[in-house]
């Protein structure tokens, strides 16, 4: 008797940026999780549900998972409020688990991109599985991570030779870049932190909807490009109704 | 008339770590360039030819690329020479990329890992296509890089929520963890860095050969695991003749 659950990175926008053991793990599910926040995106679920289709002969269970609404940032108690969510969530889960993977049964989640990078499931699961009753074998199954989908599409190295690369959420962009390294991956960026840094001396690569028909790209001087960069932004999020993008400042 | 040249990243380790694009791009490959450094390790030289032979029926051309010696570090003038052995490198792969593409022919690389990330033949590329006289179609297929199958192997996330993760190379460790980042990977440790910095409040996930039937993981309290790493590491390299490893420093 082995349970099995499966995380699964499909890459970050291009289905064939699925990789061979994605492949064979897809086709061994018995149950698919789906994880449904209130904001997910309908053209994402699509994204999966296309992956889905494209490697399996007959689709797996469809588990839905509902996450709860996640509490106002203007809650009277935010933190005991967001424990509470957290609590929730994980009872929930973990009763999809317990109804879902039986005595041997496969389990997955279908993961954009990678699984370790700026991704919450994993850690999720292993909260899950902290307190699971039953013994479940976790395997994660790596893929090709925004990160790598953009410097590929603009064909440049992530970090120069000898030298570190940082990967950081755009919010920690507020001061500036960061000391001691010239080459930083932002993700999240919902506030155009680029365009509130001190541009002089920064080349940016920026990129949208990577690997995907709408894919955008625009690179070169920052100061020279952000202005271009926000409104081709903002066209295309209106167009779409949501955006997905991730750029490299390098210091020149 | 056209010509491609195609980085193809296959994978850092596991053969089914090759995504379907990178599949497709072996099958359209006419010839392979195959860069041989002086150091280049025969077990990935196998891994290669693995991969290759996998996913082609029949081989493509396969021209070797025999970089010069690299200059030695104590020569008189050591920055000439490296100068001079960068130029000879140029000219080799640019004969080798005219007398092979033809008019309309597609070449390519099998890049270790993903082709952005400490992986120096995309930056050759670079500079032997600024002066190449024929235009080149130059495409980066991405892949599944160390860092992400390190991650996956130790089912870990890379980041924390809202957190940044730095990719340096060991040698930067040499005064310590960076500031301002808790969770930092090291590549290319060939002195055993992790070993001599303070290991006060640390965690290590450490990993060699990952995703071949030689892999090699340890993790835990950075003061309390970093003896049996060095010695594991140390039996391994004696065993197999060489190492590869990577490892993720995390503050507790």
């Amino acid at each position: 008797m082995s349970r099995e659950l499966l995380l699964i990175g499909i890459g970050a926008g291009d289905p064939d940026w699925v990789t061979l053991e994605a492949v064979r793990a897809i086709q061994r599910l018995d149950v698919l999780f789906v994880v449904l926040k209130e904001d997910e995106l309908d053209d994402l679920v699509e994204a999966r549900r296309e992956v889905l289709g494209r490697h399996r002969q007959t689709l797996p269970r469809i588990v839905e998972l509902n996450d709860p609404p996640r509490p106002w940032r203007t809650a009277p108690d935010y933190n005991a409020a967001v424990a509470l969510w957290r609590a929730q969530r994980r009872e929930l889960w973990s009763a999809a688990l317990t109804a879902e993977l039986g005595d041997d049964g496969v389990g997955g989640f279908l993961v954009w991109g990678d699984p370790s990078l700026f991704e919450s499931t994993l850690a999720i699961v292993h909260e899950v599985l902290r307190d699971f009753s039953e013994p479940v074998e976790l395997r994660v199954v790596p893929g090709v991570s925004s990160v790598h989908a953009l410097t590929a599409r603009h064909r440049i190295p992530l970090n120069r030779q000898g030298r570190a690369v940082q990967i950081l959420p755009a919010r920690l962009l507020a001061d500036g870049m960061p000391d001691g390294v010239d080459d930083v991956v932002a993700m999240l960026d919902g506030k155009l932190a680029f365009n509130s840094i001190d541009p002089a001396g920064i080349d940016i690569y920026w990129g949208a909807y990577l690997g995907t028909p709408d894919e955008l790209l625009i690179s070169g001087d920052l100061a020279k490009v952000r202005d271009e960069i926000v409104r081709v932004r903002a066209e295309a999020a209106a167009r779409k109704g949501w955006m997905f993008d991730t750029y490299l400042l390098r210091r020149r």
